[in-house]
């Protein structure tokens, strides 16, 4: 577990791991390895607290911040929006909190996998929904931008439910994947036979279960709506093979909706927004695909 | 369209594209542009003939290699094998045909696009059925060889079971979370917050329908088969979510299934063979995961 608030230009943390905090100081990091210690400190110098951990961790450690930093600014890397938010109103509710999601990452941990560029040109969504901290809001921005991202306003229901299509599902369709290959009634001939095309649609399922699991778990009713829309596809697929033999209802709007990807995120995606835009106006830039690059 | 022969050290070849054909010359290739001329010298130095097509375009390559080279030695590369071997009893029934299939290749098309090393430890599955010529079985294995890969024998109808569970399923599931993500609720927020899972798993979709078109309806049986599976998985998925919200089943045999695959192609899998290996061992090594790396 990290807490770490941005000051000017000082980015300080805690964790919970000796090694981690060990390895990190060695680097020439300001770490201050008792979390309640960093909290206090938080809380003494108005920082940005960022809670970097799986969603089953975060009830333990909003306790402590409600103690020991009870009206800080917080935001979090947390794959699932909704659900963060409903903890954080139970567990610290005077907190200034903006969720967080930068769609960044790696299967590896600990200080030595981390990486300067990991953010480069990554989207990180922060929540813009009514309510929030106009001020804590463009803190998370600027904490994005100056990690190399991209921002991208969304709504935190509608976060869960483009993640759950986008995220949650390749992590479902990777794992039934993986195992139709090795337990179907050619198992070890499959397996021996399978390459690109697998190793592709299954690099996911090598992540470890237990983070796969935080992440899916955590956003049920947003990756139910995907498996939902998945198993029908995938069912209208099989009833046009067993009946006609044709696939190219399937086969072609799969074509259509990868090129339509791979031009959304162009040059033409990317704006500038004023300090002060409403979060409904914020909101509207981002359901249209936009991402945002800094102050207008 | 192309006819390649091997005999001693020269290969050669026809093409039905003008510009393949220049460019393979310019390349000091030795080519016959003309498919009926390079059949006829086929059938004069007995050269192993090797179809290079997709499926739909067999037929009538093989109405010409029965009018020119009748009893030729010879091969293919297209991803199904009990469907080509069909056609080849219906258009050239006397041709010593012995399928083939390497687990290789690119989307890319033409003279250019050609690699000398994308064979290179490559799993090349050459059919293994009963009566079928043991000196052609040997020139096809030899032909793999020599190309870097290694030999996986297999039964046409195993051999379509496998490859629709670990090439032709992923291209229907990268299909369907293409389309998942792009044409769901919230179609431009996904598609522009989509990133490595996404990218992986929807990487074939890619590819020019009319190939992956070609390739799958080939295999109707073999892919049936792999989606009824990946139906019933998903849909277990799917109810494990909705009533329990627990996909540990789902999440941990996928994780068991990729690492199950990623041990199952080490230097344990690889074997030689002696020459004269009945064609029921072959099949055997195959069904068991192993791949022939030559003669013993």
């Amino acid at each position: 577990m990290r807490v770490a608030g941005e000051t000017g230009r000082a980015v300080w943390g805690a964790t919970a791991s000796t090694g981690t905090a060990e390895a990190a100081r060695a680097d020439g990091a300001d770490v201050e390895p008792d979390l309640d210690a960093a909290l206090r400190r938080a809380a003494r110098e108005d920082a940005l607290v960022v809670l970097c951990m799986p969603l089953p961790h975060v009830p333990e450690v909003l306790r402590r911040v409600a103690t020991h930093a009870p009206e800080c600014r917080l935001t979090d890397v947390v794959s699932v929006k909704a659900a963060m938010r409903d903890a954080v109103r139970r567990g610290a509710p005077r907190a200034r909190y903006v969720g967080g999601h930068p769609m960044a990452g790696t299967a590896e941990s600990g200080w030595a996998a981390g990486s300067a560029t990991l953010f480069k040109d990554a989207r990180w969504v922060v929540a813009a929904d009514d309510g929030l901290d106009p001020e804590v809001w463009a803190d998370v921005a600027e904490l994005a931008w100056s990690c190399g991202s991209l921002v991208v306003p969304a709504a935190a229901e509608e976060h869960d439910l483009a993640v759950g299509r986008i995220s949650h599902l390749p992590h479902i369709l990777a794992a039934v994947l993986a195992a139709v290959a090795a337990d179907g009634a050619t198992g070890e001939l499959a397996l021996s036979l399978a390459a690109g095309s697998f190793a592709d649609g299954t690099r996911v399922a090598g992540t470890r279960p237990e983070l796969t699991l935080a992440m899916c778990e955590g956003n049920r009713a947003g990756l139910l709506e995907a498996v939902d829309d998945a198993l029908g596809r995938l069912g209208a697929a099989r009833g046009s093979l067993a009946s006609t033999g044709g696939l190219a209802a399937t086969v072609n709007g799969g074509y259509r909706a990868r090129q339509r990807w791979a031009e959304a995120r162009g040059a033409d995606s990317m704006v500038t927004v004023a300090r002060g835009t409403s979060l409904a106006d914020l909101r509207e830039l981002g359901r249209r695909g936009l991402a945002l690059t800094g102050w207008a």
